[in-house]
């Protein structure tokens, strides 16, 4: 064999060699960890034909939570930026709406003070915003919005602020046969604009807190319209309601974080199914790369042991947490 | 050439030009009327690409309304198969339950009675219905109850008791990258579960009225049961409210029935989208091969005028209407 063949035959197998490594690598922002190895594992047991646990493409849903699961959620989750632009135009043109409770605690970051004015101050706020528009004109600015505003924390825009190992993740389910969807306590009119862009999830496999609307009319042409109050919080115990109503099945798949309690439901749900499922919460423990939080009673943490959820840590899972 | 030769020739002349003749008409069960070919017309409209009326086959949304539009609504809806079967269980358990006034209104097939009882008698309806069951529970029998039972008019079971002209219209469109979707008044929970095998359309894909439901535990184990009341009636002004929730877009195509005044609403909101829009009104006008019934103002047939929907006469239009 001549050297320049031997030279020929160590780049093809080397060549071979990358591409079987990027093969068998779906998740390379993920640490070798045994976390990573739980996903690869449950994918490769759901997905082997003729496995016991063998589940076919049609029941291979996946939910996602959004904010602190796909996206950081601080220092502000992302659907609080055209809220607040449009509250901030609503003040502008009626000044009167910055006295109301609701409105003035949001303008002034005072999310716990908000958080205490309960449903009726979320109706306010609804109230503000949305105030005679129709559906359309409310998403309009949501996307340009969103995506060319500078992250202050990540140096890239919101919209491209994404914890690409969730990225990822959601790239080898689809490869694996998985249909991925998005049930975030976020606007579900909001999330819905992201959801294609930033995730590749299209506009009708996102669920979200709703507000009411109704049928009027502009000039002759029929609309949708905000009825000014919310119809459903889509957070907790909400979420596997909006699952089922959605998609009429307990997800096999289903991906959420601690910070806010607000995922344990639908995680139980899934657990609840007959046949394997598997949970991942995300714990926020990373106050380098990311923001470090925690519930003070370490709900959803407890909640995951006890019912054997995978717990994703930051600092641990995570080689990398935004991609640039 | 030979005798043997030429008729080999005739014959494979004649394979070719049937299935010449079978790809070019995709809609067999359907009269060579002006309706027909405004639906072909329309559809090679917005699939040329290229031309000015495009629409990129994200955007293909084809909604169908299912009692009177993809079954017969007469003798009685689908969904009335499994409630009256529940309801009568319930009474057999609990005979108290017959006094009810809208119990015994729907037990004596009294619908005039049962709709003057407004909301309230729906959720007393619903409340025997649902008592206490899981959402699991409620759906588990739907399925074999229709598919199963005799339909007392057309000679097959109710589960294939389909419109064959409209069957073929959605594997038309569906050959054509459109997406279709169900927005029913009846039941979601058990519209959802005939879908699939009745319609070729699957459990997501299904709109329908809700009742609210919750999150529960029963022996450890999270389940949804019914909170007892309608959370929407998915009719008339609310199909819309539905769609832009679900879908989030304005379809391309909607196909509704006259008789109940219910699909207007969403036909209306379909031909205010900006771009070409197609919206199909089926007449129930064929007393001999279905039932011929209209509403008493003409309501619906006159909103189809007014605003250019296409009206579909099952007696002039459909060659067939139930098929074997």
């Amino acid at each position: 064999m001549s050297i320049r063949r031997i030279a020929l035959t160590i780049l093809a197998m080397l060549a071979w060699a990358t591409s079987a490594h990027a093969q068998t690598d779906p998740l390379p922002s993920w640490n070798e960890t045994p976390t990573k190895q739980a996903i690869v594992a449950f994918v490769a047991k759901v997905t082997q034909a003729g496995g016991s646990d063998f589940v076919p493409p049609p029941e291979r849903i996946a939910v996602f939570d959004m904010d602190g699961t796909l996206v950081p959620e601080r220092p502000i989750p992302l659907a609080l930026i055209p809220i607040l632009a449009d509250i901030r135009d609503a003040v502008a043109r009626t000044p009167d709406l910055g006295n109301r409770p609701a409105v003035a605690a949001l303008l002034k970051g005072d999310h716990a003070g908000l958080h205490a004015l309960g449903e009726q101050g979320l109706n306010d706020l609804i109230a503000a915003v949305t105030d005679g528009k129709t559906t359309e004109q409310i998403t309009a600015n949501v996307r340009p919005l969103i995506a060319n505003r500078p992250s202050e924390s990540f140096g890239v825009s919101y919209g491209r602020a994404i914890y690409r190992p969730m990225q990822e993740l959601l790239a080898y389910l689809q490869a694996n046969g998985f249909t991925s969807w998005i049930c975030s306590g976020s606007p579900l009119l909001i999330t819905r604009e992201l959801a294609p862009e930033m995730f590749g999830i299209p506009p009708e496999r996102v669920m979200g807190s709703n507000v009411r609307t109704r049928l009027d009319e502009r000039d002759g042409k029929t609309v949708l319209v905000f009825a000014g109050h919310v119809e459903h919080l889509n957070d907790q115990d909400g979420k596997p309601v909006t699952i089922n109503r959605t998609i009429g099945a307990r997800p096999l798949f289903v991906a959420g974080n601690e910070g806010g309690r607000g995922d344990i439901a639908m995680m139980r749900w899934s657990k609840d199914r007959s046949g394997p499922s598997f949970q991942l919460l995300i714990d926020h423990d990373d106050a380098e790369r990311e923001f470090a939080y925690a519930e003070p009673d370490d709900f959803s943490l407890n909640a995951a042991r006890r019912y054997g959820f995978q717990i994703v840590s930051i600092k641990q899972d995570w080689k990398v947490v935004i991609g640039k």
